[in-house]
């Protein structure tokens, strides 16, 4: 190929190779130090390089690279840098500084606990969707965004400009609704059994779904057990325009695209913000054309929300900050005492979706219930059902088989149905005495699901047995752990082993 | 070489291979996507995995290769992850998932803004200091105790936790002096004269500095420029027991190897936190065996401290926290309302010390009145000059040249004298009118001078031609940049070109 160099400007042209390393989300170049372009421009490793190709201009992180995997004519790629800079292998790219970030005085700002406006908050939203914060400074972003460090005029602003820095999805019609768990409850993967329920009953339920966060799934995991759900526009509209719904990935779609790059970084931290979960949840419900969102927030001593006055100030921030930006916000405070279904982890939970939806005999009731619950208020809240009438009317579609009918449609426009698949390597843990059991610790056992291997193994999870008051026999399974690799499975043996009030057993 | 494996509990022996790339301090290993250990591990990129050779275990960032820059066999080490692996090319090494990172929960603790107690930042700094700490998680904790998100006893336990991490000297005699500067103002190099004064009135000041934090110059990076400062142990201490003092740099010595590792994360972010910076700082100054410090705050409107209020909540925090462990502390405030000497940068700041030193006719005067003022105060807190006579015994030392015999004998204990470098490209910057130079800026000429490529760059930085209230005509130079690359030099022009102001000049 030949690409047209200005020499004077653009001095040290470099061959692109790619390095097939993968890097996660952090886009990343190398270059040999005996480069000239190293010695012309006073690179050193971790510098923040900009590289422009004919088809992008892209920043990322600079590694020296001393040995001959790479010629000092080259440039190495990551994948996320290649899939970035959409250049071929073998092509032409200058590198240079990139002009200084504006918008990390701001981030400094608010580390400093000052109060950030629109303005502020836009041009932090907009770097970081434009690939300018290296890891390094997405987590000072999130961390000087965590606990109660925004205000509520601040959660509007970043609800707004997240929303702005993406796509916005119009269909034509209202209402359309939405449900959202707030979640750090295990298991509680009630949105396709609504989204089948609300359907079925003629609403407009376009749901987009992120992946898990801190938690062993997300529904977005779920689905994708059961599933395609990385949908381009076209095919989603084309299966909400059919069925009426869909169950798919938001972050195909580029609905606040800044929330993926976010969520990314929470995941590795292990940290979750309350008014950026806000913004997030909103922003999503926003772009992707709802008007009207049900929120569930689960309240117990091992969930996300401990206690009713932590769910009311959530429950304000929520509202307040939906009715700024043109949105319906209701909430609904469920028990979150202990785990709802069975399985944890994305294959495991569809388990579960589909015995309810099938109205088999085995299915988890508490999943059945909360499901029907929320999607008779949800049918209330579109008009679809009288208030008061909401629950009978989903009852009824369920029995019927209609919200089946409609899930394995919504499936198939999505791509086709599949079963979920099954772990290779399973461990029953039993009870040791007699006894009842009187605690189920949330946050442990969503953590024992992840040490096996969920979310990125699918079928990888645990297994709950028992429910807080069921009376136990020694040697009564308690659980069972589900993995893909010998690994990961005596990885989480051994936490479990450490942490056997995971499940209390009281004699 | 023959490696003993247990194939039972490690069954994925792997082959060290260097791969020389330069990922900074983030150490980092490569594995292949189709090993056998990613596959049997559930490992994915940007897993923390822990590896374990015959010499150390440490734990690393993962990047997943997909391309044949490495076998399937063979596990890649960055420079960084070669360095504290300590085993050989080619030798045979076990990788698995590390236990969890006990700390990281009091970390999310302090980012909800909770209080940390002793016990919970032992843990923290112990874990920091043992590696176990991504760069995103260092940024988290960065971050979190930023501004004034610790108070008085966490910043005492912060920096106990620091002194415990690391060695500690003991001179076997009292008193043992120090002085530091809390920075922020460009060119402020007092420390190397002040040291030569001191000893060479027989004080001991075992001086150990750090490298640049967020500025373009930190004494260690100085003093490398006119002698070695990365002294083991036994040399510093026949140094200082032959000259009484030293000027090396504090990390080779293993005192508060934690600040090492959050001063290069600190700079990346460009960040500064009150409570770290005390911690940061005293916690050095025990660690090297001092008694008595006296510290030194500029106070000026673009300097680090900016108000007589805030010196005097930073003194009081200071003499807080050195009391609480020990130590006496004294504190003096000085004009911080322009730079101090001509040069900023490594090597042209040691021309201004090496002037003044030598008593040379063109040797800055308010860099040699700043210098004589705190070797004066030093010199009374060691009972080496009696109470308003520290000042004289100080000039009378400087003038005789004791001082400048005593540094160049400092300098040869250390490994001999040697003269700065020059940089290779300068651009002399010209006033456009005439007038009064009324203010100078120095967070942006610091900016500058690092964008000329100082601290990595050692003879890079600016030179300063006026000082405020000079008088100015069209054509006279302000300032000099001083380059070792046209790329920084030309990214330095264009910042100031973008910001005529950084030295302003009223008609």
């Amino acid at each position: 190929m030949t690409a047209v160099i200005d020499t004077e400007n653009q001095p040290f042209p470099l061959v692109i190779r790619y390095l097939g390393i993968d890097t996660h989300q952090q886009p990343t170049v190398y270059l040999r130090r005996n480069s000239h372009v190293c010695k012309a421009e006073g690179f050193a490793s971790a510098s923040r390089v900009q590289i422009s190709s004919e088809q992008a201009t892209i920043i990322a992180s600079l590694n020296i690279v001393d040995s001959d995997i790479l010629a000092s004519g080259e440039i190495g790629l990551s994948l996320s840098a290649a899939h970035l800079l959409k250049a071929p292998e073998r092509s032409i790219v200058h590198v240079c500084h990139p002009k200084p970030i504006q918008s990390l005085s701001h981030l400094r700002h608010k580390v400093y606990g000052h109060h950030l406006n629109d303005n502020q908050m836009d041009s932090i939203v907009s770097d970081i969707v434009a690939g300018r914060y290296s890891d390094v400074h997405l987590a000072t972003f999130i961390t000087a965004c965590a606990g109660k460090n925004l205000d509520q005029e601040e959660i509007i602003s970043l609800t707004r400009a997240m929303l702005h820095a993406g796509d916005r999805l119009d269909w034509h019609t209202s209402p359309v609704v939405d449900k959202h768990c707030v979640g750090g409850l295990p298991g509680n993967r009630t949105t396709p059994i609504v989204v089948s329920i609300v359907t079925a009953c003629g609403g407009v339920m376009p749901k987009t779904s992120s992946r898990a966060i801190t938690s062993p799934a997300g529904t977005a995991d779920t689905m994708s057990t059961m599933t395609e759900v990385e949908l381009d526009l076209p095919v989603l509209k084309q299966v909400v325009q059919q069925e009426g719904g869909c169950l798919a990935w938001g972050g195909s779609v580029h609905l606040s695209p800044a929330d993926d790059i976010l969520i990314r970084a929470e995941r590795e931290l292990d940290l979750d913000s309350e008014g950026q979960m806000v913004a997030s949840v909103l922003s999503k419900k926003i772009a992707a054309g709802s008007s009207h969102v049900l929120i569930d927030i689960p309240i117990g001593p091992t969930a996300k929300v401990r206690s009713q006055a932590d769910a009311e100030l959530l429950s304000d921030l929520l509202m307040t900050t939906g009715k700024a930006l043109g949105l319906t916000v209701e909430v609904i405070c469920t028990d979150g005492s202990q785990p709802v279904g069975r399985g944890i982890g994305p294959a495991l939970e569809a388990q579960d979706i589909i015995k309810v939806l099938k109205n088999q005999a085995d299915a988890p009731q508490d999943l059945r219930e909360r499901s029907l619950l929320l999607a008779g208020k949800v049918l209330e809240m579109a008009g679809l059902a009288p208030q008061g009438q909401g629950l009978r009317k989903a009852e009824h579609t369920l029995i019927t088989g209609a919200a089946w009918d409609k899930f394995f449609k919504i499936c198939e426009g999505q791509g086709g149905f599949k079963k979920p698949t099954v772990a290779h390597y399973q461990y029953s843990w039993c009870s040791p005495l007699n006894g009842v059991v009187s605690a189920i610790d949330n946050r442990n056992l969503a953590k024992l699901a992840k040490l096996a291997g969920a979310p990125e193994d699918l079928a990888a999870g645990v297994t709950l047995e028992v429910k807080l008051g069921h009376s136990i026999r020694i040697g009564d399974p308690l659980l069972v752990i589900h993995a893909e690799s010998p690994g990961a499975l005596n990885y989480a043996i051994e936490f479990l082993t450490d942490r056997p009030d995971i499940i209390k057993i009281t004699p």
